[in-house]
């Protein structure tokens, strides 16, 4: 059996910078383009830092990649964000609770301040990205913030909001009923609860934020994606960290999935018969939700395993970094 | 301030064998004994193993040191179990669901296998000592467990159940109903909840099973501690791997305690003004529960902080073992 997928889109990428970003950022070329998050040390929050930024992933990723660029959200003015949406490659402001995962220190803290900022944006069209968590128990802070992505939708009905990652049901309830509100979720929270992170021995590759919930979160994760959810989007979240910073005592959060990512998604939608539902997760959905047009590409996978075995890591550069399924045939390949 | 505790008991400990144990032994040698636990490789099954087990525990702990044994759950006759009641230091027998924990592949798989020997038991006077978990999602173990407690409790009212290491207030519910029902419950489940374990960085030192579960569950534990619950005990479950094996990518699961544990509680329990609750807790409660009646010995702790910090390892005999609080001032200590 073969799919093949025209312009494929990861719609939630982290390259870092740097060392290494060139050692990850050609592992996302089978992707058409990707949303390209800001939360760089100092966090991308100007249009010239995003500019100078885009250039670096250009130069990492090779050039048929096209990066869709994000802000990290700081309440802008009319003229700051007029001069963000007239750069190429801008696709969206990324929203980040202080302090709420990697790298988010400068984040928003009361969402009152963001309030002009906001009606601009729906105004003008910008997208609104959000990591949806709050400062609660770790299983409950996705849910706890959904009471503010429904006062964000209900407030700004014209705003297109992205609830960036999501791994609850209730989510997907939510997602359900604005209109205005679409979802990324990432390969993992498909795949994975928080049995598989700390139900047997600990799995720092598998820890990440927002943190794998309970089994009937992922089954309805799952089964929104297989069904064809039309505001549900591939967004892999891909995030490398230093072998020495996911192996250490007070592991990072981040699953590094980019490699892996496409003949993952093959294999389990095939396996679910629902392989016609691959090209919306992937690409589609985000098309027609964002009137995306991204560069022609087209990557076929076969049902056949791959030649060789994930990688154990990836290494140069002065980078080591341990993708998901390490070490392991993947019973999908890409036909190169 | 003082509090001078007459005969403290871990009624929960992991000795171990071999090196470790000669380690890790004599770090519980200010408590006047301990409930030992017999998940060796191979568990500790017949009465001859466990007295010779016990001559290894008094030969690494020291003299004035009150081994209490358990023999691993298997089905036992009646000569069996008598045997096993005759030998100096038998304190009872630990059922292990199969493959729940640490070296745990010969438990139980089927309860009504046991049925005999628990009505032996009953009648003997032996107490069962249980590790209450099922095999479904890790949040949800040991609430799952609960019916087979209840179902325990109600069948067999004359025999001394003990919940180990609860974690939930629901577990603290049902010892509420069942007065043939006790519990023991550790240090680090007084302090901490899943966030402390991964709702920042992972930390694989306060990884253990059962997991910490929420901030409710971990403050009903507490509150019941400190308000002299009478069938509660500490038992600290202080279970000790080797540094590699809790650092590493399957992180083992276990946090060790035995060399804090005393100052941590004297702490907890002066803070909350509970000091006059902490002698029923560390030892009154159990030795009325069984009828035990440990060697004398007094440990005094003061409200002054340790001279040195608690070490970021212990290391001997070519182990090595990371304790909680590494590193850290402690606010009490114990007067030597």
């Amino acid at each position: 059996m073969e799919i093949t997928l025209h312009s494929p889109l990861d719609m939630h990428l982290h390259l870092r910078d740097a060392e290494m970003m060139k050692l990850v950022a050609p592992l996302s070329s089978d992707f058409a383009g990707a949303v390209i998050m800001p939360n760089l040390v100092p966090p991308v929050t100007t249009p010239d830092m995003m500019e100078a930024y885009r250039q670096r992933v250009l130069e990492a990723v090779g050039c048929s990649f096209t990066p869709l660029m994000t802000l990290f959200f700081t309440p802008l003015g009319e003229k700051e964000l007029e001069a963000t949406r007239a750069l190429p490659g801008f696709f969206g402001m990324k929203l980040y609770p202080a302090g709420i995962t990697t790298n988010s220190e400068g984040g928003v803290s009361n969402l009152a301040e963001a309030e002009t900022t906001l009606r601009l944006m729906e105004e003008m069209g910008i997208p609104l990205l959000v990591h949806g968590e709050s400062h609660g128990f770790v299983m409950d802070r996705e849910e706890e913030f959904l009471a503010v992505y429904r006062d964000l939708a209900t407030r700004y009905p014209k705003l297109r909001i992205s609830m960036e990652h999501i791994t609850t049901a209730a989510a997907l309830r939510l997602l359900d009923e604005f209109p205005n509100l679409c979802a990324t979720v990432t390969l993992q929270h498909l795949l994975i609860t928080l049995d598989d992170v700390a139900g047997g021995q600990l799995k720092p590759h598998l820890f990440c934020k927002p943190i794998a919930k309970r089994p009937q979160d992922r089954d309805a994760l799952l089964a929104a994606a297989l069904g064809g959810h039309p505001r549900l989007m591939f967004g892999s979240d891909s995030a490398p960290h230093p072998r020495c910073r996911k192996e250490a005592c007070g592991c990072a959060a981040g699953v590094f999935t980019a490699p892996v990512a496409l003949p993952v998604l093959a294999e389990l939608f095939a396996r679910h018969g629902a392989a016609d539902k691959l090209q919306g997760f992937v690409s589609g959905n985000a098309c027609k939700l964002y009137g995306i047009r991204p560069t022609e590409r087209s990557v076929t996978l076969r049902d056949e395993p791959s030649a060789m075995p994930v990688p154990s890591s990836y290494r140069s550069y002065g980078c080591e970094v341990v993708p998901m399924f390490a070490g392991e045939r993947l019973p999908w390949s890409i036909v190169r």
